[in-house]
């Protein structure tokens, strides 16, 4: 399989730029917060964010030294709540580094959080463009939202497929959708364009997310960098578990799961879970989102970002971790 | 002494409207999580940062279906901030009503905090100015890491002056200066003025908060809306404490403050500061910042908005709550 950064490999000098920026932009003169951010930066990640911001920003006049501050923005925004969703889920490993909020505590990782995003909306005051404050000031009301829902459904196996999806488009998909569209925009794209964009950012988030969801069942935990069915343990309840649930006596089982439950029950869980067609059809899904991500990039004008595009959401469906 | 809305009355219909507009745009879907915003925004509270916001405006063309936006996104980011400092501070009370994190928990309070703060961005993506999005960028900066010293600074009780100005500066006194630039700015009035705002701003808000600072060691339970003494039960050292500590005995007491301090200790304690000339030091020094604001307020042309800023300038040294 092709590995991911060899899609876009004429990115390669801005993106080591980009790592430089979000080392430079994170500075901090409280050493505690520099050594928590540096910390959390040093845990990598995918910087599918800034990819997708460069990507968009090559469908108009692709300027770095402007369309950078966005794409660091955009990560350092994306990084703010994943601090901030560990809090909540009271979750100890991220790609296998001890969490802000397991090293320093609860508090701490709240205004780590919170520095982050400010950091965030510094970089963007250096952005002009009306159009691009309106389009992330919506996003981040939605991610948001997306946490608060996030929190309320915690446990509760009451909740239907259509909850799930809303939860994810505003958790996930938006902020991907808001990536690929802000490079577009700030490039001065037109707005046929940056508007497709968005669609495809939209319906590649939706299959990441749910192959996330689905690697949190069937990766190992050094592929996860956490234990597997970390989700469920934490009360989060995925796409996987809502097919699993369609099974009366699996169901049954799965409604006990709460804050109390024991580890092997859970890993016992987890084999029955992965014994049904739940996974299979979370594939499913998963793909039915790509195609139609497929289909609208089949509409927007091929460039060299078109094939990156292309191969990234090829990628996404079928990526180990 | 005359009443604080008294000095504004000409914005009293624009500031009901304002009331209205924080009601309208805190709105959210999730029942929790309007209960929690209703919650806050009817604890009350000054609105003083709103009310600069409007009478900075004066200094320009004033226009309040624009300035409007200002001003709620700027209560809304003071809101926020006091529910992350529950968090902090684990307070109970604040105005007299449960706080957020008392009622609900921290996690809880951690996204409503979060929400209210992407509330404020939506409403400034209405503002085309990039220097008022660039002001506002960097006052947010400034107060998340004020916040985070707030937590660093914590039971240190080897703190100097400088390091508790600086704070203060950074957690409230930054904010009232955007308050006052900000209404400048978007209404159009040129550099020499807004600056001037905000350095009056700026000296407002050191006096105010030195102020509060006090007022937490000689208001009363019911005036406060809280225990008197809050700030150094929770480790907040503050001015009044800065000055008791030069007396040796007081000192050595004073350092011993930690989390299991009992609250007739603290009383004790408290009592103790109060006989000395801690508070009356730390008005005069209130006082100096006061002399600068109005100083700076003589070289700004004489409009309705002036005397309300002198009033009020004069009333935040004298307030009782």
């Amino acid at each position: 399989m092709m590995k991911l950064k060899a899609m876009y490999s004429f990115l390669n000098a801005d993106l080591n730029k980009i790592e430089r920026e979000l080392e430079a932009s994170i500075q901090a003169d409280d050493p505690l917060l520099n050594q928590a951010s540096l910390h959390l930066l040093q845990a990598g990640g995918k910087r599918i964010r800034p990819v997708f911001v460069l990507l968009g920003g090559q469908f108009g006049t692709y300027d770095f030294e402007c369309i950078k501050h966005v794409a660091v923005a955009l990560e350092f925004i994306h990084m703010a709540s994943l601090v901030h969703d560990d809090v909540i889920d009271n979750a100890k490993l991220r790609r296998g580094k001890e969490t802000i909020q397991s090293k320093w505590g609860n508090r701490f990782a709240m205004y780590v959080g919170d520095y982050i995003f400010a950091r965030s909306l510094e970089l963007m005051a250096n952005i002009k463009n009306p159009l691009a404050h309106q389009i992330l000031a919506d996003t981040i009301v939605e991610v948001c939202r997306g946490e608060i829902e996030q929190i309320s459904d915690k446990y509760r196996f009451d909740q239907n497929l259509r909850r799930y999806l809303q939860r994810i488009k505003r958790k996930t998909a938006l902020l991907i959708a808001a990536s690929c569209q802000l490079g577009a925009v700030v490039a001065g794209a037109p707005e046929s364009i940056h508007r497709k964009l968005y669609w495809f950012g939209y319906y590649v988030g939706m299959s990441f997310q749910i192959t996330d969801d689905i690697l949190d069942f069937i990766g190992t935990e050094k592929e996860l960098g956490k234990p597997a069915g970390s989700d469920l343990s934490q009360g989060n309840v995925t796409l996987p578990v809502l097919y699993a649930m369609e099974e009366e006596a699996l169901r049954q089982s799965i409604m006990q799961v709460n804050e109390a439950t024991t580890a092997s029950e859970m890993k016992e869980l987890i084999e029955r879970i992965k014994q049904t067609d739940a996974i299979e059809k979370s594939y499913e899904l998963g793909e039915r989102y790509l195609q139609k991500a497929l289909s609208i990039l089949q509409s927007l004008p091929r460039n060299r970002a078109w094939n990156a595009l292309y191969n990234i959401a090829k990628y996404i469906g079928k990526r180990k971790y």
